[in-house]
């Protein structure tokens, strides 16, 4: 382990750490879900009324799911973690879990009301945070030099220009959100959705 | 670690993830126990009255405890993970987490009263998913040649029909209970404790 | 691995997912616990009314923390763990996952009125569940020789012994409950608090 | 594993149960944050009433995630773990775990009035806990020969000043809080935010 500078040590405890947060952030969101309470009468439409909580459910879901694949994906790509990733990763993780935190408010104003507007610039605000900790925890990261040196320069820099673009896309759909709500969710979900498709091979230096 | 593609990885911080998403969701329902409140005056009667909490805590305990041991046996049987089974993992581990929700009002009408049959409907649909998402999981790793290789194909055959019959005949009892929702409750209560028996031993190809 | 027949594992896995079921149940209580409200005048007093919650929540952590520090100790004599034992263990964490559940009604009669031998006696009653459960999956290892071989039969025999005294001793203390609560609950704590001193050094067969 | 005597484990599963601990305690006060209500109608002013609360949960993810950081440095530091440094432990834990908890009524009183010295009070008292339990371990660690023995004495001292200098600085806050609660609440928060800093290097003997 000594082989390891200062505050540096191998990714997985940090790993262990943020699958543990991530865990708690895509099942805390089971607590809002209510059943139909005993007094009421009609059972089915008891569970009718609460679709959008479920609706906030699935799209919390989907949100933390995606960070969390490809958080799982780009623990093999470093060699080791330090004390300034440490934080950056508080930052980012804590942003992450109050993802679920708007998406109820959201759901509430789909279908077009005054209050849309504010609900979907809170909401994107809000998705944009986490997207900007990544970020800025992946600059840290090449930086100091913590991914596996093993990886060609070209594949890191890939990265971060899919980083930077997926961050600054966020923060253009809220600004977009100004003036129309309804395209900037659609850009916004496509950008979170474009995560489902595999990242790319990493690429490994030759002869290594 | 370069022996595997792309996003390819050893199946253990997976099942990290998984066991700590397995380990929220079985503790989570503990949050809906109530204790009798201090003004309240007959403590013990205030405790029988909370005995239907008990009981949905009890079924969730053990479908959600059922489903992690067959977890924690079928990450023996992997040899990898890649980023369709990360996604597909995420799915059912949030159709596994909501299984707690259902079970209250099943437990509240499980006397028999004119809501019955949708409590017990509600409550198939929703454990049906997580076995649905199970088969689907499984169909996709060995589509993709996740499981480990030694293992015979005849044995991977014989987990692929178990799992969709077990889907199917969630399915099943989630139809039957249109008609006899006490039925389906026993059929469906049958096929999760078969689980209870311990899984077939793998069968590896000689020679190995 | 396929040096391990059928269901049979090392006991890593289960232990990950032990440790976070305790993490989560001993974490928990504090969602119990209340800040005085802003509209309430005097704040110190409103954090003297919520001192009971804090009682409760330090019992509940002094009695999930010895066994959690129990169950780390014992992960060490495992050699490996089975569906068996699985499933055990899923009803052991279920039953101190319960615990702090009771602790607060307990607290609250603790000075004594008509309520407090029933207070009582739900605390003793839940809190002898793990221990039993404890006790079960331990006679199960040992008949399943799932401890390290390397153990003596002294040793095995002499926690078997252990295991089922404070079972028992539990149970003994639910029955005292009847006729003297105060005296049971101080006979319970002090079974409880006897695991505070360190468990005995695992003897290990000579020439191994 | 045997070459470690009776409850010595290596520190790993502490980790993961602590860092389990760790990512309950950061994320469990999103639970505390709230939606605005679907009734009220101006969204924005909903949100905005709920500052305060979004001010807490920031105040307790930096002061958590700050103990966590150097919890996973110190992890580095041991060489191995024993009951008592496991029940300091669970008293350290429980100790983080409830700082969230007072961190509301005093954002709520930071403005100034007749409470906030109350408030800052008690929160400096309940911030202080871990501190001492931190420190307690520590020299509980030390004392027991737990760190890896190819640290330099130097060093460890170095240690035991820093810890026992920062649970004494908290204490002093506590009581500085009596007078001038705001300068006391400047200083506690210097304390902590000293810990950005990263750790310094250990040394290790020569020649190992």
């Amino acid at each position: 382990m000594s082989s390891f500078n200062g505050t540096e040590r191998k990714p997985d405890r940090l790993e262990a750490f943020s699958d543990a947060v991530f865990a708690i952030a895509i099942t805390l969101p089971v607590v809002e879900l209510h059943a139909p309470q005993p007094e009421e009468g009609d059972l089915a439409a008891g569970y009718m009324k609460l679709a959008p909580e479920y609706a906030a459910y699935a799209l919390s879901v989907i949100l933390i799911g995606l960070y969390w694949a490809h958080s799982h994906f780009s623990g093999k790509l470093l060699q080791k973690t330090d004390h300034g990733y440490n934080l950056l990763s508080i930052g980012f993780l804590a942003a992450v879990s109050i993802t679920p935190f708007p998406a109820r408010p959201l759901v509430e104003h789909l279908a077009g009301d005054p209050e849309s507007r504010t609900a979907a610039l809170v909401y994107l605000g809000v998705a944009a945070a986490p997207a900007t900790w990544w970020f800025a925890r992946w600059l840290f990261a090449t930086a100091r030099a913590l991914p596996d040196p093993r990886l060609t320069d070209a594949y890191l820099r890939r990265l971060t220009i899919k980083y930077g673009v997926t961050a600054g896309a966020f923060w253009a759909a809220f600004i977009l959100a100004f003036w129309g709500w309804q395209a900037a969710l659609v850009a916004a979900g496509f950008v979170t959705l474009s995560y489902v498709v595999p990242p790319a091979e990493p690429a490994y230096k030759p002869g290594l």
